[in-house]
C-alpha cells in the first residue's frame, strides 16, 4: 500500500490553501489567473474515471466548492475545469477563473505564457482571502 | 421554460454518436484526436457547478463511460477531460484520448492546430466503432 505524496512539480508550483476530505486545494503561483488545483489524496491515481464512485462524487462536490469560491472572490466571466496530466501524471484538476481581458483569453492557459509570480504580500493576501472563501 | 437546443458551433464541428440520460455524446470532426464532447441537455447551462446535484452525479457517470470507451478503443497514454467554454458558452465537456506521439503533446489540443477532417469512410468507421464501445 503506497501512501499519497504530492508530486514534486505540483509542490513547487503551488501553495496549499486547504485540505478537504478528498483533495489538497492548491493555489498556483501565477498571479495572471486565480487558479486552483485540486489533487485527490489517493496514491498512484492518474485518471478521474479510475477513482472509485464515492471519490468521484466527492470530487464533484469539491470542484463545485472551489468553483463557487473563485466566483465569489473574483466574479469571472468563465470557470475552466480541466484534468489534463500530460506533463504531471498525478491526477490533478485545474479550476481557473477566466476573464475576457486575461492574457490567454479565449485560449487555454496551459503553456500560453510563463507564470508571473505573486509578490510576497500579494500572495499572502490572496491566500487569506481564498482560505476564507474556501471554508 | 426554454428547451435545450445544441449550440450551432457544436453542431457544426461534431457528429452525434449517442444520446445518454444527461448528455449528447458528440464526436469532434478532427481526425488528429479521438475526441468526444459531452453536452448536458439542459437549457442555458454554462457551468458544471450550476448543474443540480443529480445531474452532476450523472455527468460524472457519463464522463467515466466516455473515458472508458476511448481507452478500450484507442489505448491512449492519457485522457484529457475539460470544461472550458471560453468560445462556446453552452456547457460542454471535452474527453480526449491523448498520445505521446500526437500533434499537440504535451500541450492542450484546443487552438493548437486547425482540425484535420475525417475522410467520409473513416468517419463512418470511427462512428461505428464508437457506438459499439459507448453502448
Amino acid at each position: 500500500m503506497t501512501e499519497f505524496t504530492l508530486h514534486g512539480t505540483l509542490a513547487a508550483d503551488t501553495v496549499e490553501a486547504a485540505r478537504w476530505p478528498l483533495c489538497r486545494v492548491l493555489l498556483a503561483k501565477d498571479s495572471r489567473y486565480p487558479w486552483l488545483i485540486l489533487v485527490p489524496q489517493r496514491a498512484e491515481m492518474t485518471e478521474i474515471h479510475r477513482l472509485d464512485p464515492a471519490d468521484q462524487s466527492q470530487l464533484m462536490t469539491e470542484i463545485t466548492r472551489a468553483s463557487r469560491a473563485l466566483e465569489t472572490l473574483h466574479t469571472p466571466d468563465k470557470i475552466n475545469v480541466a484534468a489534463l496530466g500530460n506533463m504531471v501524471p498525478q491526477l490533478h484538476i485545474h479550476i481557473v477563473a477566466r476573464f475576457r481581458t486575461d492574457a490567454a483569453w479565449p485560449g487555454p492557459i496551459w503553456g500560453a505564457h510563463p507564470p508571473v509570480p505573486y509578490a510576497a504580500a500579494e500572495l499572502d493576501a490572496a491566500l487569506e482571502a481564498l482560505r476564507q472563501a474556501l471554508n
